[in-house]
């Protein structure tokens, strides 16, 4: 037997690791500093009151023969791909249940799909960047072209005519960076995507923050956008199911390649190595969509754009350049005084026991830059904010 | 952008829509006709009240920010992981808690493990054979031998030394024959894995199933499994987890090949392309294995495994030949009167109204041979079986 070669080429990521042992480090040798972490990029509020009643609810069903539920459809249940379906409607977006597919959440769909495209496809991928594009392609074997996003093209940028690619990953509202397209500018890579023959795989991960009206939530808001893009979505940030484990992908049926159906291709991939998520947590994803869940879900959401705020308010009065903290987030700075980014983190830490996430961890084009996020609570988010501008004021 | 040329090799199964129109076919034009299905691949019996209680405790966890729980780790919460030890640990096998990870599936597992592998591979594949080992490797485009599994052999093929296999997938207890390997057929599994560098991948889904003492349940039972195989189980059939979606793979850490860890690359590959079971579902997984679950999914084996002696029973005293029904769920019978696989289906479901499965659904060594499953209720499998008797006494 011989195993996956490609499998050499990933590169082990210590970012995290590293991150938690100078945290360690720190805190044993300063036990009297409160430290506050802005780098977690995991929700903290509980699951809204509709979803844990809608979850005790579907508990009941599975203990009764009555309504016990077995096997479900791998792709999903058609009450969860209606309430989908209804919530694309809501931005125009019309789409048939049978292009919508449950997941257990955007990462596993977002590396799953590639079991879909050749070998020998190009990937387009922007730097900086989440992980998990890079080293799913690298897993393959696939060629990356990585694509600068940096300060002259406000971390969002725009397709090159002389790069052919194939698979073009597309984050918006961004993970790292908090940057989002605008309509204009999606059109631009729809229509570059058209005229390469190319797929845009769409990561939506982050729709739930826009609330710029202007702003695209979906790739489909786009005209034409269902013959070259797939999309990604999940409750993880929306709903805080980061523990729960649900999400959805869009697979347009207009997306023929080859004489292929890709829709068609990827319920055959989902069918043959998927079993479908739980019945109980697709009722709690379904509960999400009732009116009540989305006024709770809106609550929290409030809360995190509320920390944000906070955030890009002290980055605002201290002249400190950013892109996120609005319809995002995710607050992605400028470290000051030309410092790197691990260095910008060691000042945090040991200066004002702040922790967040060095740019650089993302991509070479991250260096220089820094990642805070909007999870921890409000008291904790302006408390960590006001021991920052006292340092840099 | 190409697509997956392989997915054009993939066969469309009509086995079971074929089924379903036929049997509605017959029952709109015969109102008057109980009709029973001992087709049934699923479970029917509820959650039991363990897990049911675990379920709800975990669901007010979630509601609740200072219990709450966000991303878990992707192989899995420890408390499950120790739980799954010590269940091995019953049959004398001892396991470190990092070569056990928890996943939503055996049928997950058994497709995505397969990115650990070179594509060149060979594949060796029992025939006939629960579908998606070949379909996952048509997928990928690998190499596939059948081995065949017939009267001659029992339905458990034996190795062969001409045969260069890389990867060979055993099912035991087997869907859909229902036959197990016994101790001394398993070590020459792992005999001839060895001498072949090639690894086993164990479906050891039905285990719960096996009541007598020597027969293994896992195949590291075996000796120097551990340096060769990689276990794939699921609480699907043991705990009616087919709605709730919770299994476990065991990739041990002697599994070097070429100087890397399987272990590691699987960890790698879960991390990079999954974001773990439910919370929930995981407290669920692990009430299974508390004193008072384990009681109660016996209970619920038990009542499945009458109905498994009531088919077996009565084709004993008919004098037809089958394998399973003791220590498995299916019960795999030759046709009477050397029917083929259709021929049966069509004289059962139009004589007596009991719907089971072709075995030519599963390969060209099930025709002439017939699933039958012992998840309906009691009652109908008797008045099924009843019913089956007076037609062929």
């Amino acid at each position: 037997m011989n195993i996956n070669q490609n499998y050499r080429n990933l590169n082990e990521s210590y970012l995290f690791s590293t991150i938690a042992k100078k945290v360690n480090d720190f805190a044993s040798k300063n036990p009297q500093v409160e430290i506050i972490k802005l780098g977690i990029g995991d929700v903290t509020l509980p699951l809204c009151p509709a979803v844990i009643e809608a979850l005790h609810g579907a508990v009941d069903e599975m203990g009764k023969k009555e309504t016990f539920k077995g096997y479900g459809p791998e792709q999903g249940y058609d009450f969860l791909k209606t309430s989908v379906s209804d919530y694309y409607k809501k931005h125009n977006v019309s789409l048939e249940l049978n292009e919508i597919f449950i997941s257990d959440g955007a990462k596993s769909d977002l590396g799953n799909i590639l079991d879909l495209f050749d070998i020998n496809n190009t990937v387009l991928i922007p730097n900086p960047v989440y992980p998990v594009y890079v080293d799913t392609n690298l897993m393959a074997g696939r060629k990356i072209v990585f694509i600068d996003a940096n300060e002259e093209n406000d971390f969002l940028p725009m397709p090159d005519d002389a790069i052919n690619a194939d698979l073009i990953y597309i984050c918006s509202p961004n993970n790292p960076t908090g940057a989002v397209y605008n309509r204009e500018q999606l059109t631009q890579w729809v229509d570059y995507a058209l005229q390469n023959n190319a797929i845009i795989l769409f990561d939506s991960a982050y729709e739930s923050f826009i609330d710029d009206n202007n702003l695209p939530k979906s790739i489909y808001e786009i005209k034409n956008a269902k013959k070259c893009a797939i999309e990604f979505c999940s409750f993880s940030k929306t709903a805080g199911f980061t523990g729960t484990r649900c999400g959805y992908t869009v697979v347009p049926k207009d997306l023929v390649f080859d004489g292929m159906s890709l829709n068609k291709m990827w319920l055959r991939r989902q069918t043959t190595k998927f079993n479908g998520v739980p019945y109980i947590v697709q009722k709690a994803a379904a509960a999400v969509f009732s009116d009540v869940g989305q006024k709770q879900i809106q609550e929290n959401l409030n809360y995190y754009k509320q920390n944000a705020k906070v955030i890009s308010d002290t980055l605002d009065k201290l002249n400190i350049k950013y892109t996120g903290g609005k319809n995002s987030p995710y607050i992605w700075l400028k470290c000051p005084n030309d410092m790197n980014s691990w260095e910008f983190f060691d000042l945090l830490l040991t200066k004002i026991g702040v922790v967040g996430t060095p740019g650089s961890g993302f991509g070479i084009n991250g260096e220089k830059y820094f990642r805070l996020t909007s999870f921890n609570s409000l008291e904790k988010t302006k408390e960590a904010m006001e021991r920052f501008y006292e340092l840099f004021k």
